[in-house]
């Protein structure tokens, strides 16, 4: 059987019984993330910038945008979502394609249980159905694929987008095939977009675009049905190289959330593991910033070709800097949004910890990786060897640590007690009778029934 | 200054001054035919079914589908143009790449220009900048892009699209270069799903998110300012082989437009200089069909390896077929839609000529070329060798073959009358304060100011 027809059959046929327990527990931490990725991003101006634009062109408004007031119809919300969870590059990953998978997939599943009730043990399966699409088809063109410049975030995306849609509007086969076809019409994204608004538009779009092609698929609009491996399909048209075996291996057996990764600080990778190994120290010891008078980093080479900066000029630059990255573990033990702030970086403690610090590139550390010595006024020595950074599929985010994650974000746009009251929703998706109460809940303001009773 | 940059500083800064006359006139011409096109598609079940799936996410009802009662916003109207005008794959081409470049230009500009009113002239204007630029960036990725598989009219075609919309609204330079950011980032779809509704679903795509790219942009949503040359834009990323010097070359002096043609039959390119030779004969000699034993093909190789096939069974079959191509034009001569429909497939007088042609491979001859012999009962031959097919850019339809093919395909849709007015109205289109009044003209039962002075 083609991958096509494979990815169809199981996705149509898949009543989620063989799922085992822990893939649906990693299915809610993942909901979990992206909510406070969604919540968090909902002020940026990328946002206003496009629900001000889009609004004129917006149908019936049943649907919600996450962390919004604002109401669209939900084929915008899909793509308002998108925007929103992914402009702070905070989202989950799966390192094995690169793909940050959440995004297309839970942005339009909420769009359209926000607008159509769906239980929550409904909206979770099409979740882990459709991460399991798109991950598959990633794992099918990767690494060919995303090195090409293919935004594989949003071009693989746009399947799992697809499937999760059409396993609620429950397609046929035939049908299911015809979205993968109308998925692959519209599958794009390039990484020459990353650093401008374009590129959280880049994974919206594909939720908007999944969501499309179930729409028509439903409607018997026909596409061409070998979407993947067709001589002018998806693997052959955008991969020098594809393995399209992998997509029936393991399938309904292995699960793709088992390789989730989340990240546990708001900047890039390589400096992650210095964050971890700093906070660590800054936890064990709580060391007077005063009283530091060194910070000596062994880090990977690559960590000082991509991150070798001390004078930071605009915020931005901040999640790119491994003297930063020192100094917010040392000082704030933490390395949320809001130490990557203009406010953060004109911080003078911070400022003068960058100043002492000093970073020696070692072959010998992974990117995983960092040795730290730290010098004291009193002669003392603090050191670290990092050997697995948190975050890492090795050493995930504990449930604890996923929920400051999301507190640290979402108090960005919402009340503390909204926050908590959130929190403690989506752990409990899978048993409400309407998945779209926790698109609801995300609206400032919002009064749920968990809320009342939190604040009750 | 690179590719992305001229081509912005060109669409924005043009005034039109320097088109020459007879480039204006090629797009009247286009316009035209893409009219004719856009109302005879617009019977078609895809367009039917793409109307009543996305009728409840459409804003505000201000534009006109062309050819249609409904109304939709002028996103939606843009993509449901797309898809009516490229349904019967009838519409133009630019041989020098393959783009069929004014479906995804014209279906944006009358979206738009039957929602807000744009002067003919200004239409024109932008229909002439947005050709030209999907057709200079096709010519930098033509060949290699089209050979990987992508359907170079829609991945091209939005680059059109956002350049015409971006020209009405008057974007600056720098919106225009996040225009065609925004289009790079959408840029999609593949030949896998040529056959197939999703076929012209994607021109009608490129349409639309050309205008979604050209609406961002005016809110000053970035993008990566290097869409078209960057290491991971939209050339190096989708074509093996590429050329960018073609897009400054001449520009603003050569104009794409000078290299359209359009289809004179509603089928197969290859069996078109045997549709043109025998309808040659057809008006020269009107000879009678009963009284015809023997017709005798030489062809280009190709055609047997593609159109080989007399016994029809389906009407789809009949555009394909080198033995229909002589009956209907010795026959009828002409091959209109209604040439290859069902009823056309089972007229035994077409069959038995059919029966009695013969086709010879012969590589002297060309693709635009056939040699034909006709033998009549009375022993007399008639015969004929085409040199240049009608429609061919060397050889292209005269006004009045753009009408009489305009006629041929209106009347499906639209009443005699209407027809006519309609013709008319086009031809003065540079003359309109309104080029809404157009669109609007497509309407079934519209009555316009030419309708109403034509009937009085």
């Amino acid at each position: 059987m083609s991958a096509t027809q494979t990815l169809a059959d199981y996705v149509v046929n898949d009543d989620g019984s063989a799922i085992p327990a822990p893939i649906w527990q990693e299915a809610k931490r993942a909901i979990l993330n992206y909510l406070g990725c969604a919540v968090s991003g909902s002020i940026e101006p990328a946002l206003d910038v496009a629900i001000d634009t889009l609004a004129p062109f917006s149908g019936e408004r049943m649907a919600t945008v996450l962390g919004r007031r604002e109401r669209f119809d939900p084929l915008h919300a899909a793509l308002l979502n998108g925007i929103g969870s992914h402009v702070h590059e905070y989202d989950d990953t799966t390192p094995k394609n690169y793909i940050h998978p959440s995004v297309p997939v839970a942005s339009v599943l909420f769009a359209h249980a926000s607008a159509h009730p769906v239980s929550g043990r409904d909206f979770l399966h099409a979740f882990i159905l459709g991460f399991e699409v798109e991950s598959r088809i990633g794992d099918a063109v990767y690494p060919a694929h995303y090195e090409a410049g293919w935004h594989i975030t949003s071009t693989a995306g746009v399947f799992g987008a697809a499937a999760a849609t059409a396993k609620l509007f429950g397609l046929s086969t035939r049908q299911m095939v015809w979205a993968f076809g109308l998925a692959a019409t519209q599958s794009a994204g390039i990484r020459e977009m990353f650093g401008s608004m374009a590129k959280s538009f880049q994974p919206g779009r594909a939720a908007q675009n999944g969501y499309t092609a179930a729409l028509l698929a439903r409607a018997d609009f026909t596409a061409g049905e070998r979407a993947l491996e067709g001589p002018r399909g998806f693997a052959a048209v955008t991969a020098a190289e594809y393995d399209l075996s992998v997509i029936p291996a393991g399938l309904g057996v292995d699960f793709s959330l088992s390789d989730n990764a989340y990240k546990p600080y708001a900047a890039g990778l390589v400096v992650h593991p210095a964050i971890d190994g700093c906070s660590q120290l800054h936890r064990r010891y709580r060391p007077d910033p005063d009283a530091i008078v060194a910070v000596r980093l062994r880090v990977a080479p690559l960590v000082l070709d991509l991150c070798n900066k001390r004078d930071l000029r605009r915020a931005l630059q901040s999640k790119y800097s491994i003297y930063h990255a020192a100094a917010i573990g040392l000082v704030r033990g933490k390395g949320g949004l809001q130490e990557f702030t203009a406010e953060a970086v004109a911080d003078p403690v911070l400022a003068r910890i960058r100043e002492l610090t000093t970073a020696t590139a070692d072959e010998s550390v992974t990117e995983d990786q960092v040795g730290i010595e730290v010098e004291l006024a009193s002669g003392e020595t603090l050191s670290l060897f990092v050997e697995q950074s948190l975050g890492n599929v090795h050493r995930p985010l504990s449930d604890e640590q996923l929920e400051e994650k999301f507190r640290d974000q979402a108090v960005l746009a919402l009340p503390a007690a909204q926050v908590e009251a959130l929190i403690e929703q989506c752990w409990q998706i899978d048993s409400l009778d309407d998945a779209g109460e926790l698109a609801r809940a995300t609206v400032p303001g919002a009064t749920t029934p968990v809320a009342t009773a939190l604040a009750s």
